[in-house]
């Protein structure tokens, strides 16, 4: 709410088929509603096709409607006020002082949004949204996504009166401090009650909308009918007006958009006007919908309202004072009144009752639909099908040789048959990312049960997208893709994975200068580096059939860690040696004609280079050498193994080395050595016939050779 | 032109005060009119505060208004036709043959979209554009854009056919090899007539627009009426037709935007449609102007036009031949009609009268208004003033301790006052990133005259429109800010500056953990790595004043290396032996007590943790240890010193080593070597007070002299 930058808009974008966010009745979608009995109402994923129910998609569509029908009108219901006015004003001034005292204490903070954008939170979590505040993580919740994480004060305040165990009063009076529950931005694997990690730059929405451009695009395309986001219209940028550098119409870009779109004049104190426009939204089935709130920012602060003074730093005692004056607030800091309390405290028993009947719903529903609801209770617990790992292919080699960008669509479409939250596709790049799941169709509006995902153009939102999925349920194992150098496009969205602990696979082809003439504008030079360095990422480069296996069992298996796949668009060998159970040690011996772990000269390649330091490897023993070839597929996965492996495989006291990569040659003097020899790429790339740019470059059997001579 | 993504866009955005691209007569801003003698034309860029000329502001946009008015009549009868439609129509022809048979020849490539742009391309550079084929470089020429950069044989075609000598016959004919003047996407430093490196995601433009946005935004807030963008409209993307992912109203969002849009419907052979819109963008003088213009892509090949694939591979000889027949083109592959040549050889003629013409007036102009001359001369030249660097600020130990943002800041308005091409600012961090020039009021729609650019939240296009203002001319110097880690958000922008050799200057402030509360959304902890395994970029992270003021004299000296100054938001103290001429040398030593190059242990710290190296030397030698410590503020620039002076700071003798930098430690082992430690962050950050951060996360003086201990 209040809301929907990047991250928000685009993790809400799957919400007809799977997620719906700051939304009132879009956890519809996922009630088991046995009134239509011969309708598995979880329809949202078309299943593998053995379990396909016996329906036809048109009967499942027009089913589907006729029960949507229904549910929408008793959601209808809810949206009246469960308070007199008097008392949502003293509610709503509870989470403005709550927000003002907290960041009091840490003298560090935003109080400005969350004393504009409390009348917006209190009706959502106290009269919209359905949860269940003593289990978070109850599958039908509605799912709330703060973009502008910046104010996260606000939306800790309404977990805290909505009775969520994760923010208790200790947790608001240690706001930004170390180990608290509470940091400065949410934080989805801190606090339970937060969905998602929101990041960097969501700062007051009205400036922000550019980043969200891809993924409001999206949902306008889906026609995301059960998306509902809150833009708070306050007119301040940090750096002052947003006429400073922002005078679009927002408006008319979002009709442009395809959404629907109200205003809401009065988000202060019309309380009447935001609940008349989430009744409106909610009307409008085929659209998503912007609702547009202008409000002041620093509400009820005499002196520092309406200026950016009050974004992002504590009012200041004299101020705080004039505030609880000015707003008749008579209380001690971080005092919840009685009444407010007392109010807010159905929510618990609520929730349970809303569980307990969803639990009730989905007993039936097993009974009726084993299988169906198998399938769900697996995505919902995360839990792998047994033997699923069974399904990947193996290679010998023999096998004919193949661009590891093919395997990987050969290892998606044997994994889309056993893993049923296995969904995912292409930023426009489809045939050439090669990522069509061939026994499904395209997920779009009127399709949303297929699991080809077309992104369009749109890295970032591609990414955030599926982030969201993969935060949704832990069974949902989204994966996306582009060409490698194009993660510059999505490098926030990725790093937002990481932190967040989102599974999600990048399958990311033409991974080097190998793609040839489309030159250095495509080609990735220090992209495997600077993933290396990224914290809680698996950045994994197969070389042949076995590793790409093995870097998709990796990746699955995997799912509070993103991989990301560095996959070629060339033809490569199957190799000698080469194995999934290596993969998962992200180093191993592919060959070795040495004794005693005393190789003369160790050769370390990765992905397409394997091959190249397989060949050297053989005209070198050819002269006499005792020659090891390793395979460093993956460095996280290889820094994790035990001394006693890692020595097996690169002995201390073996300092001959060289490495080949077609990339920068950042970092390999970890694994090389001051007396070995990194070969790679530490310039731009150039167009022409990828084997002329690999000569050109250095990038030869040739190379290798010498260089293993000169350093043994 | 056939164009706009972001790249293109965003570098036109300046276009009233300093760039224009793709539009007949926007040159004439820069036109040196002599007829409103008491206006310096060249009003662009205001100048340091002693030679402002003496005209009221309000005077110098009446007459500017003035001025503008008569040279727009003038350039409107540029735009009728200047051959018959049907040499007109041999030449789009030869355009597309020539487009058709480079890609053949190559075996690679995208013939479609120089086909179907082919009739806008022609009557761009044979109707309406300024240009001396013969000096790729003068100043006032019209400045093209190809955004959908695989789409340059369209442009090297036309460049050939204009007269520059950089696209000859056999350049054609090598398109897409090693070595050649024609790479498979445009490179303004391989090919003099090619503006800007147009990179990546450049496609079919039609689902592009999103990467665009930012610098739309922009462009339709500064109200820039002298840009008009060409939207290819063509239906296809890569995957298929755009409605797979694309159904938003592109006209309609535009004008959201604040753009004029036009749609010529018949962009194939609707000759008179295209000059009509291209008359009537003119006409819109407050507005930048979206010509959607509807083409097929592919137009002429009978069976494969207006299908994804002529997008991006050679048609094959028998659709070459097919294509031949259908569009009656008898010649033999890359022929020129001699009347198509003819008509074509009097731009070199044209284009050195106008150069000429110009020139006089210059020269005119340079009597009358000498200093204003002198300083526009200095813009086009690119020759720093003498003596600028002592501008720079110097600093004693005694000198307070001081963020090095805020020293930044100091750096900034100082050069400004001796640099009258240095411009920039902040993405709505103006007061936190420090950015803002006191002496200069903010760049406007209708205050261009100044130097203070408000980018609004639009990293990706600020870095854009950097790029834009770099190439443009080699005098001016951009420098553009916002936290360190939303680099994220435009590392593709900070890439294409690399590649193309723009020396933008990089603010990045906030620079680790050290920014505390705000978390780890915020705090870069692999940013530093991932721009050292960058190429042709120079990583700076200054200790203190001296070395922030050495770190802009390597940016404003390197102007085709961009610069990312890494800067602290907490104060720092002004270390003893630090200097600019350190700086200079990327790696030094600030304090020694050891003899003959034979430290004990050498320390190693950069930019907020040398002050930790020095604090715990100072302990270590207590102990009567001999320590070094070194200063390694840039590790390209170290790299680029002679051995001997690199073993002056790093004797490979020593192998005790300690560095400390709050970042990851990835690539430090190069440095610090096998039997060293390097001490940073591999982890993500954590929301908490600054000081203990550094303290839970061991960054700290006892942790350096704990691992100075075991190593030495």
């Amino acid at each position: 709410m209040a809301s929907t930058s990047s991250l928000s808009l685009s993790q809400a974008l799957l919400a007809p088929a799977i997620s719906h966010h700051g939304s009132a009745h879009s956890s519809d979608h996922h009630r088991l509603s046995l009134s239509t009995p011969s309708l598995p109402s979880f329809s949202g994923l078309k299943s593998t096709p053995s379990s396909i129910p016996l329906t036809t998609s048109s009967l499942r569509r027009r089913l589907a409607a006729r029960q949507q029908t229904q549910i929408r009108a008793a959601a209808v219901e809810t949206l009246d006020a469960t308070a007199e006015t008097s008392l949502v004003e003293k509610s709503v001034n509870t989470i403005r002082f709550l927000a003002i005292d907290a960041v009091e204490k840490a003298n560090s903070g935003h109080p400005g949004l969350p004393m504009g954008c409390a009348p917006m939170g209190h009706i959502l979590y106290d009269e919209i949204m359905r949860y269940n505040p003593k289990n978070p993580y109850w599958f039908n919740r509605d799912r709330f996504v703060l973009s502008a994480g910046h104010g996260c004060m606000l939306q800790y305040a309404l977990l805290h009166l909505a009775g969520y165990d994760s923010v208790k009063e200790e947790d608001l009076t240690s706001f930004r401090q170390w180990g608290s529950k509470t940091p400065g931005h949410p934080e989805n694997f801190e606090t339970p009650g937060v969905e998602v990690t929101t990041d960097t730059l969501y700062w007051e929405m009205v400036v922000k909308w550019r980043i969200a451009n891809e993924a409001c695009s999206l949902a306008g395309h889906w026609g995301l009918g059960k998306l509902i986001a809150f833009y708070d219209d306050n007119h301040i940028s940090i750096d002052g007006d947003t006429a400073l550098a922002f005078t679009e119409s927002v408006d008319k870009r979002f009709e442009g958009l395809g959404w629907h779109v109200i205003w809401v004049k009065n988000g202060n104190t019309g309380y009447d006007e935001i609940r008349a426009a989430i009744k409106e939204a909610k009307a409008v089935k085929d659209k998503p919908t912007l609702i547009k709130v202008t409000t002041t920012i620093g509400f009820g602060s005499p002196n520092k309202a309406n200026s950016y003074s009050v974004h992002g730093s504590a009012l200041g005692a004299k101020e705080v004072d004039a505030t609880r004056k000015n707003l008749g607030w008579p209380y001690e800091p971080f005092h919840v009144p009685e009444d407010v309390k007392k109010h807010w405290s159905r929510h618990a028993a609520e929730g349970a009752a809303l569980e307990a009947k969803w639990n009730a719903k989905f007993a039936e529903y097993q009974k009726k639909y084993k299988e169906e609801a198998a399938e769900l209770k697996s995505i919902i617990t995360g839990e792998l099908p047994s033997g699923w790992e069974k399904a990947l292919p193996t290679y010998t080699p023999e096998s004919p040789a193949e661009a590891t960008r093919n395997l990987s669509q050969t290892n998606l479409n044997a994994l889309a048959k056993v893993l049923p939250g296995l969904l995912g596709g292409s930023a426009d790049l489809a045939s050439s990312n090669m990522t069509l799941l061939k026994m499904f169709g395209d997920f779009q509006k009127d399709t949303p049960e297929e699991r080809n995902v077309r992104f369009g153009v749109r890295e970032h939102g591609m990414g955030a997208i599926c982030n969201g999925i993969a935060l949704h349920s832990p069974g949902l194992i989204p994966y996306c893709a582009t060409f490698f150098v194009f993660t510059d496009y999505m490098r926030a969205a990725i790093r937002i994975s990481a932190l967040s602990e989102a599974g999600v696979i990048y399958v990311m082809t033409h991974d080097s200068i190998g793609l040839g003439e489309d030159g250095p504008t495509h080609q990735p030079i220090e992209h495997l580096a600077s993933f290396r360095a990224m914290p809680n990422i698996l950045m994994l480069r197969p070389a042949d059939g076995n590793e790409t296996a093995g870097a998709y069992k990796v990746a699955v298996l995997n799912r509070k860690r993103p991989s990301i796949l560095a996959l070629s668009r060339q033809k490569l060998p199957n190799l000698a040696g080469t194995s999934i159970e290596g993969v998962e040690r992200g180093g191993y011996i592919i060959s070795d004609n040495s004794s005693g772990n005393k190789p003369d000269v160790i050769l370390i390649g990765t992905g397409s280079e394997l091959e190249i330091a397989a060949k050297a490897a053989e005209e070198l023993r050819k002269g006499g050498k005792a020659v090891r070839v390793v395979s460093f597929v993956s460095w996280e996965l290889f820094d994790e193994q035990s001394d006693a492996y890692k020595e097996s495989v690169l002995p201390a006291a073996v300092s001959a080395r060289v490495s080949i990569e077609a990339g920068s040659t950042f970092g390999w003097e970890k694994i090389v050595g001051p007396k070995g020899k990194a070969i790679g790429i530490d310039r731009f790339g150039a167009s022409a016939p990828a084997g002329k740019i690999y000569k050109e470059l250095g990038i030869t059997a040739e190379a290798v050779i010498a260089a293993a001579k000169e350093v043994s």
